[in-house]
């Protein structure tokens, strides 16, 4: 008999998620039937989309979304063995029976130097965000210039490093100097911490005075007029990420952006990365991340919080911004 | 000796523009050199981007910017023929002397029963816009929806019926019941008065309660927020013009676009004609409507303003939504 451990949703979250939000239920699992798997997690994945799909995804009471690398500890299914290690998308749980649909197994062949966390992030869904982002949307020329923003974060950090391998000037903002020290040790070719700049327009100015043809579009809020004042005409923007407005109550107003678009001719795509899951880009980004990674030219960082129980308080860090790279759970 | 009369803008407009804005000046053209030609212009163009862009374009004093049909009454320049028309950008004036460069001559192959004014509107500029907005940027499969403002306007009407002719689901906006009568009458699937019902959002889902594939923006203001409300995943705007702010004195604010964006994957791109006129995409726009007109597939209709000393009335009107089709000042 297992039990599994598994944080709920109690309600929805009202500005910035409380632990009170949260509530750590158990349950005990059934026995295995012919077919199931009984898997136990490892590393679990908390992600800025986390907050505002809640609300759209789950009722108050649900086990909260989320993705982990698990490892079979039993298994009545012959297309998987006790051992194995699979990534899910099971939630906020510590154990779960799958019947082995949408699991995607981590091949024998993973480098035994790398974590297998890197499959909630690098080389996960935040890198496969990263690269079909800049590859489909911001569309970079060798020498053009690219900026990102939220740049030290899962995703804003893989951006910047496919960028500068395709030959592009890299620009990043990030939220401390700590972050800004990182971003160019793993090659930004110029970073600024936006919450200490006197005006991020002169930051966005000073970093590329000849003006961005891509912006990789993670955070909103204040920082998108200076950035799209500064685009190149016919610029592109990937619209990833809005996370400084995913806490806000109402729907965010400010500035209209469309008058920038029309004069500067430039393309804005929103993007989820979902989309491109049974694309052959997404297995291309799994397969060159890796790569990419195990020759040295894109380097990662995790933050990792450690114990299951350290979820919620590992969500709301995240949201606040503590992390440099990945934020982690390891169970 | 041939006396010239343009309207200068003596001082930047600040919110609508007011008669006292312009002033008529003459002036005395000297003797024509070798090369070079006189033109009397017969038909005037008043445009709704002449109001951002005087701003950015003109010194209080200029003449006002604009294009003109005009007719060749002495020449020097072996290119051209007393009795030719050509379509010029000297702007709001009688008459002028060229060299010839940048005039665009208007074939002698022009059919009889179709105004040469035309090449200001249906066969010129607003055409090309509707054309290369709907083609390049829309980019419409047969069976989509595609939405269009300001749709009795110059640019809308042609956007309306270009989409239509390549199997398009058109619904219109306008401003009065008369220009919504005279959407029907051009083949709009649907249209409305958007001063006139309850809600704009409301109208329509009325009117496509599928959902928009394509959405041809030349209005924005409170247009844009049920619109993108309204598109399906994966929907092509095509940002063309924002007459609703053009008389703002500060910049637009309102609710932000940005979520909308990214949670329905659209994909947004401003564009401006001009970066068109030496790609082939404008001769063939320029061909194909004219065939379109002759072949009775495209309808056009003008808004015509008698007499040159009509012109700042005739753009202060147009702003004002006056017109049904293109409004032309004939000289």
């Amino acid at each position: 008999m297992v039990v599994s451990k598994s944080w709920t949703m109690v309600r929805h979250f009202e500005g910035v998620p409380k632990l009170e939000d949260f509530k750590l239920i158990e349950k005990t699992l059934p026995p295995l039937k012919d077919g199931e798997l009984l898997l136990e997690s490892e590393f679990l994945s908390v992600d800025p989309f986390m907050r505002p799909y809640s609300r759209r995804v789950l009722k108050e009471g649900d086990v909260m979304m989320g993705s982990q690398v698990a490892r079979v500890v039993e298994s009545k299914n012959p297309g998987f063995a006790v051992g194995d290690h699979v990534v899910a998308r099971s939630g906020w749980t510590t154990h779960f029976i799958s019947d082995g649909k949408g699991l995607q197994a981590i091949p024998s062949t993973w480098p035994e130097s790398l974590p297998k966390s890197l499959t909630l992030g690098a080389v996960g869904m935040p890198g496969i965000t990263a690269y079909v982002g800049v590859k489909q949307i911001c569309d970079p020329k060798p020498g053009d210039v690219l900026l990102v923003n939220a740049a030290a974060g899962a995703v804003g950090s893989i951006v910047g490093q496919i960028a500068k391998i395709w030959g592009c000037k890299v620009v990043g903002s990030a939220g401390s100097d700590d972050k800004v020290e990182y971003l160019k040790e793993i090659g930004f070719d110029e970073a600024f911490n936006y919450k200490a700049v006197r005006c991020v327009a002169e930051a966005l100015r000073k970093a590329a005075p000849e003006g961005y043809d891509c912006y990789f579009e993670n955070v909103g809020g204040a920082f998108t007029i200076p950035a799209l004042q500064q685009m190149k005409d016919f610029g592109r923007i990937a619209m990833c990420g809005l996370i400084s407005s995913y806490n806000d109550p109402a729907p965010q107003t400010g500035p209209c952006i469309q008058s920038l678009i029309i004069l500067k001719q430039l393309r804005m795509e929103g993007f989820l990365m979902y989309h491109y899951l049974d694309k052959p880009v997404c297995e291309e980004a799994r397969r060159q991340l890796l790569l990419w990674i195990i020759e040295g030219k894109v380097k990662y960082r995790e933050h990792i919080s450690e114990g299951f129980e350290k979820m919620p308080a590992a969500f709301i860090g995240m949201l606040n911004g503590e992390n440099t790279g990945k934020a982690i759970v390891k169970a």
